[in-house]
């Protein structure tokens, strides 16, 4: 294969590179993967209307993300357990993150844990995606390490109560090979995990099952700042009614995320759903977006349509499949400069003028 | 072939397991199989918007059909002649819908006799399935034999005065195997049956022809009322004025149905037919949907419109042909499965909160 | 290949019998044949709405044109040199609508004379589709020997002043075999001929360019009225405009055709056409459809919208290429017992109900 | 291969005669391709509406543009380095353009300089496509010269201050081939040309990036107007907002382009925007469409809505690869034919009555 020049080579590669099992668990969605091609196939239902003629000789690619700079709008999203994609994992992804001046969110489960990530990136803007335990003194420590880590924001999940449901994991009884673990909760002691066995069915959704709290609701976000001080996302919002009610729990941001389409499918592309989030927040909190983003001209939609950055998921996966940090790194020049071409093609010098 | 983990997985089972005339028979729809795709393929024009950050760590999935409890809102559709899929043909299928604790409709064109269904599972919730015979009274014995076994309703199919126009059962001269009989009727003298030669074209269409009352009409239903007192709901309803209509005879109920497509070509979608007709009936009776219903999304979407339950017909042959009652009875396991999965991850803890 | 049980299976036939050239001739349409796959597609846009419950034992499928009653309501549409398709040609078309009590319109490029095609089935529905020729002299005499032969009716082509591209045809050279010919004018002495050379491009192209009038116009109608007592319907209205407009010439019907998709590219479906034609014409004079017709729901969905018959070109072509007149017979059998299928399945007696 | 008699046979032609690399540059798009294919597809989206009975024995095709007249509504847009498809390149071109009494349009990049064309061909009808360089004094000579050989228009390029990012060319690491240059600039001396490497990514784009002027901005027009009287026509408007921005600024035209699909990805396809672009210009200076023309009823549509003329790229190229000048001109001859045609069967003897 020639070098890859494209996020679409990326995944190509990636493709040929993972084990099967591990190929299915990053790359399906659930149930029938409808939404999964439809938050890629949506952005091509908006026509971009450039101006010509402008002076685009000087361009800034700038964004921020909770106050924090970032050098151009796209951030890395949380993905589970990236040393199935290449052994240096986490770290890889982390320093690709520091070194292009984005941020960074770091996944629950990761196989590195929050202090690795933190050891071997430390100047990297790093926030902690998560999921709230049935066990609260669990998470209540993970939020906390975190916090006294220099982490700048915690991306609550509010997708995901149970698994969604995604055949191929089911088909190859899916769970994290023996190898590698959940390096987060490895000094903790939880016992739910006892419960799994990883022999039928998908090892993965039982995990969920036996850890994750699925009673989450509203009221646990004053919970969490409680505990916190770091502003709150919440990942995974898909409606104008309930980016409302997120308003109202004062939040710091919301993130219009399906999930990458792995937990209902059925539900709106994130970029369809985008516009009525944004007129729904009216400004009360920032929005961002994930699912589907693969070149740069779908970031220039989002950011039109009111994003502060974007997020990828998937990419990243085939970036460090394909040679670990120097992959995602490219992954994410490329998304860089595509974005900036689209810029100046679209005659705007910064995302304001977008 | 790996176990199958999805619908999809059973129907490409069966394709490999059935004769190809059988296979024909049960898959195919009328003419070009327009609505055929059209049943499954609607359900993707609908988006689910969930709720998020409810408690849903206790979910009911319960529903009811005519005042019956079911456990969770997927029942069976008639389908005639289960015993071309498996030799425990309907006797496995009624079984697995007692063990799952929903309900059972059995085919006129059964190759099971009321008597022996009840006999193997006298739990089941059963309701029969009617065609009305030019000869009355075959019709009424057949009706007061069920009421006697306590089915608990009547299904009246509506829109087969004549059987759709499918190609491939034309082509295969398509006719139950010579060592099946439909059981129901083998006791009654049916001279119409001897001038079926079931050489020349479908044989089924023949049977029809030669049985079936095709001047069936409103008229009747007050007649069916003098002959049984069970309840009667209409199959086979597809446009809201139908359902006005059909609300005027004081039915209890409409299955909104195309006849999984192998009646008229060219009607619509059942999904894209529910919400004229929930509206137009407006709480009279109640509604019910089948045609393409093959995961739990589909399920969760025909709720929010207005369906008491689904039924559901090919799946459950799949199940069948792959391995008998164990195969009927995962079909609606994970059917169930993955409708709890949805109704959590829409932020539901019962049907009524669709 | 099995017995064709439907047009579809004809078509496969007739692709594998007939030579390239031929099968390129009849299939193909006008450059990117947009409008020939649309011609069929289109029918599929629109939804039938049965009515239910209405006694169908008894169905009258009978319709009329030109005042002439017809056994049910599909004619045939005129087609060139049908010779190609089978030596038997034009009588074998002209015998099987008689046989099947349906009206037949002989093309002005029929390889038999119109002599013929009247001794051949005298008791057939016969009218005569007209081109006109820059000769007037020839085109009166045409019209002239049809009317004493009991001819019914002209139909005016009037999409056809110079030929449509068709690639293949000018890929192929393509012109009349040279044992065929133009039967209605071997008597005449056709000057403008020899211009033809048939070597180059497509000799039917060269053909038409030298022989037809592309100067007709409106007033030519008037002319026409001049030579002839039959009643006139206009061949190749598309739009309700131009539908206005032949009212106003006071003829006596309008087919709705776009020639099969065989002249201009990218005009409408006819199926999407006829509504607003109807609408425009308002019953002052009859109005019918041909274009893509292909199995009983068709049918349906033209008559409902308006039309008094509908004509097929192709699938006559495809049952004489299979076997001759048996085919043809076959297919026209084929369509009365799909529309009658589907007009007991709408609920309704008589196309008067649709 | 047979003969070609359609767009689409040159096309095929030439992928299979041009060198990979050739043919990727020349038919490939920005990014996912999504304008590509939309550039051509959009055209389907439009319906003729045909009038009949008119007489069309005598037909005028011709138009103007810029005041001059032209042969019939189709002139040759600006493809750089014409000589990768044939040694003859550009001359070929030029030369098939003025046997067919059409307008040319050489590009900046052209690899034959303005001298050569003009000499070829002093009798065609010229003008010049103008990329403004950093380097205006280059820019100036360049204009200066082609007035002085008779050009008759500038069109001034501006969908391109930077080149759009097209993944073959980077794969390809696609320059011009050494033995090849652009003849327009071998007297000058470019300095900047120094930086191109060619060896990493899309050498093209390397040197758009080195020559190109980025901050050419509306006011750079008034500039353009002081060293040249030839008409200013700017190509590469998409928009009505743009295009009303143009006509504040006297231009005597506007080519409705997005480059061929080759430089914002997700622009509309030419055919949408050109109606809301004749709108917005009200008359107030000419318009001509580029872009996915690839036959005579595409013509026909944009002429229609309001076009004087289309140009094109590609299908010059395709026919150029197949046999040099010979397949320019029969592409041109075909497409004057197809035009003809379509125009005839629309019921018009003149653009004026589309
Ligand atoms: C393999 C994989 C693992 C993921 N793991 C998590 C996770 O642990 N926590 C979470 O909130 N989201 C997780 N996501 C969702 C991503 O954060 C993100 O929403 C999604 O990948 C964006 O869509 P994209 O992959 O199309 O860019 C995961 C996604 C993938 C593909
Ligand atoms: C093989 C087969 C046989 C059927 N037999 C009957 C029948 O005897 N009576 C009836 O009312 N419906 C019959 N149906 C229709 C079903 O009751 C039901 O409406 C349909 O299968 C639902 O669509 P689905 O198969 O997409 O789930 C049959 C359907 C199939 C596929
Ligand atoms: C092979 C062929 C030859 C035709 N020849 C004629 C003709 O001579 N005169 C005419 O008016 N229409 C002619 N037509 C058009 C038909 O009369 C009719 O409009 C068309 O075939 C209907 O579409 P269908 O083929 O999809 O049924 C021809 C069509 C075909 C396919
Ligand atoms: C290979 C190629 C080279 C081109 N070079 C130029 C160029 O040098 N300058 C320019 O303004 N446009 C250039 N264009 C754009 C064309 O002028 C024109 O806008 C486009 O090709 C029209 O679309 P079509 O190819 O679908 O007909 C180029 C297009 C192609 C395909």
């Amino acid at each position: 294969m020639s070098a890859p020049v494209s996020v679409k080579d990326y995944e190509n590669s990636a493709r040929e590179k993972l084990p099967k099992s591990v190929w299915d668990y990053y790359s399906s969605g659930a149930n029938n993967e409808q939404t999964l091609s439809d938050n890629c196939n949506a952005f091509s239902r908006y026509r971009l209307r450039p101006h010509v003629l402008n002076d685009v000789s000087k361009v800034n690619l700038g964004s921020s993300v909770l106050g924090t700079p970032i050098d151009f709008p796209v951030c890395i999203a949380s993905t589970a357990m990236n040393k199935m994609a290449h052994p240096t994992g986490e770290i890889a992804v982390v320093k690709a993150a520091e070194s292009m001046k984005i941020g960074y969110m770091q996944s629950t489960w990761a196989t590195t844990s929050v202090e690795d990530i933190t050891a071997a990136a430390p100047g990297a803007i790093r926030w902690l995606q998560l999921y709230i335990y049935k066990n609260r003194e669990v998470t209540k420590q993970l939020v906390q390490r975190a916090e006294r880590l220099g982490y700048q924001g915690i991306f609550l999940t509010v997708d995901t109560p149970i698994l969604g449901k995604r055949y191929k994991d089911v088909k190859n009884n899916f769970s994290l090979p023996s190898h590698l673990s959940l390096e987060n909760f490895k000094a903790l002691d939880l016992k739910e995990l006892h419960t799994v066995d990883g022999e039928n069915g998908s090892g993965l959704a039982q995990m969920v099952a036996a850890l994750i709290d699925p009673s989450l609701q509203w009221s646990d976000i004053a919970w969490l700042k409680t505990i916190t001080s770091m502003p709150i996302v919440l990942k995974g919002i898909i409606t104008g009614e309930m980016a409302k009610r997120a308003v109202k729990e004062n939040v710091a941001g919301i993130l219009v995320s399906n999930h990458g389409a792995r937990q209902l499918d059925g539900v709106p592309a994130t970029i369809d759903a985008l516009r009525e989030i944004v007129q729904a927040v009216d400004g009360k909190c920032e929005v961002y977006l994930d699912g589907g983003v693969r070149n740069g001209t779908d970031v220039i939609k989002a950011i039109a349509f009111g994003a502060k950055a974007v997020f990828i998921g998937r990419p990243v996966l085939w970036g460090l499949a394909h040679n670990g940090q120097e992959g995602v790194r490219h992954v994410l020049k490329m998304l860089r400069e595509e974005f900036k071409t689209a810029l100046q093609l679209m005659g705007c010098t910064s995302i304001e003028e977008l």
